[in-house]
């Protein structure tokens, strides 16, 4: 833990309204000072996406109560934790905390998650940082479990002075808190959506498409975040952001002659 | 090379109209079938950003000459690939090209970069993907030299068997051919942007925000792109979407008594 009160960044990808950044607040607020940078409206599926083309406005709320600090912000999650760091902090924090999201981020889902873009984001910065998500994607989803495990997750992280600049990837599984077996150390599992787009004609006869898709997981390991949460465990995977495949670099360093 | 004509799926971030998308497809044309599904709309840093919340349009358009099948979509370059892959091929093409991308893709970029995350879309499809981007980003941006790498290592890469499913992040420097020292295989750069967001006020005094931002290579390595590029190599960097820490998991595993 730090010497003084630790620094908590708060953000998420549902909106600043949404239950589960509320959720989040309430369960890490006694860890240390929590400043919430959230977006102004619905921000799923942005992966990493940021705005370039026109401007962000940055908006302070009251909606955590006298004595948390928090704004809304126009953009994106990885938007709102760029402005947090350069306009509101103006210091780096000690954790990001994004979530609780409702709906699950495991496997390959991380890629198109504006909640884990965000901790990404944030850990590109050097900052360590955390992403929760409930597989319960409903308004009404209980955070009771889901509150318990981002206390002793962040309280962890937090302890232990190795893990600075370190990401993590929490899916919390939909069970009553004591058929819970535990908190798992996962990897991400080999997974991918099978799509399928709903065709339709609007008024004018022109075609449109909705996505819609089938979550297809091909991974029949033990040691994956699917399997975790399948068997009531909550799974942590530790992530990165260095996408080389280096087994396929060295092994093209051999083999291409260039 | 497959057995038939290989099916050449092309895409990119910089909109369908963007001169680098034409290079590309003028570029490897001779290789396979070329089917274009790109974005209406420029949409550079989009991520891996995918469209829920409203619905897509896909218009068939002649911007390629006859013999080129070209669709722009309203949405994301990720949304392209899905809709390409669902709408219009009805199979997997036998390789997805996205770029010439107007601007560096190297490092860290690969995570904001729409380009390479529609490669990696179709890669998590299992399809052969490659990412290519030219630094000099201008709209009179010369493409000669890139048009010349984007032909031979698609050619490569669809001649080499062992590649199916694989994805590449290739960036090109902006220099005369006769200096180019060659192509090399590279990691990622550690690398990051150091935000400066620009803070101005609109006509009714409110504040609002400009994204920009510093460059900064924190990387001395001479096997990353970024050395490459600085020294006058064509980088490629082979590209992962298991975003794991593996080796942090290990660690943790031991560590961790949960």
């Amino acid at each position: 833990m730090p010497d003084k009160k630790p620094i908590i960044l708060v953000t998420n990808d549902d909106d600043i309204t949404a239950p589960g950044i509320h959720a989040l607040v309430d369960a890490v607020k006694p860890l240390g000072t929590v400043v919430v940078v959230a977006p102004d409206r619905a921000q799923s599926g942005m992966g990493h996406a940021i705005t370039i083309g026109v401007p962000l406005r940055l908006h302070r709320v009251n909606l955590f109560g006298n004595e948390i600090e928090s704004y809304q912000c126009s953009g994106t999650p990885v938007d709102c934790v760029k402005l947090a760091r350069d306009k509101i902090l103006h210091r780096l924090p000690d954790i990001c905390l994004s979530g609780i999201n409702h709906g699950a981020n495991h496997s390959i889902n991380i890629i198109y998650s504006g909640t884990m873009s965000a901790a990404m984001e944030a850990a590109i910065e050097g900052i360590t940082s955390i992403g929760f998500s409930t597989l319960d994607y409903r308004f009404e989803a209980d955070f009771t479990l889901s509150k318990k495990i981002a206390y002793q997750l962040t309280k962890k992280v937090l302890e232990d002075n190795e893990l600075k600049g370190a990401l993590f990837n929490v899916n919390i599984p939909v069970i009553a808190e004591n058929r819970l077996k535990g908190i798992r150390i996962c990897r991400q599992a080999k997974a991918k959506w099978d799509e399928d787009f709903d065709e339709r004609r609007d008024p004018h006869d022109q075609k449109y498409y909705w996505l819609t898709g089938k979550f297809k997981n091909m991974d029949d390991g033990e040691d994956t975040d699917v399997w975790a949460l399948e068997n009531n465990y909550v799974s942590v995977v530790p992530v990165q952001f260095d996408l080389t495949n280096y087994k396929l670099k060295k092994e093209l360093e051999k083999r291409w002659k260039l």
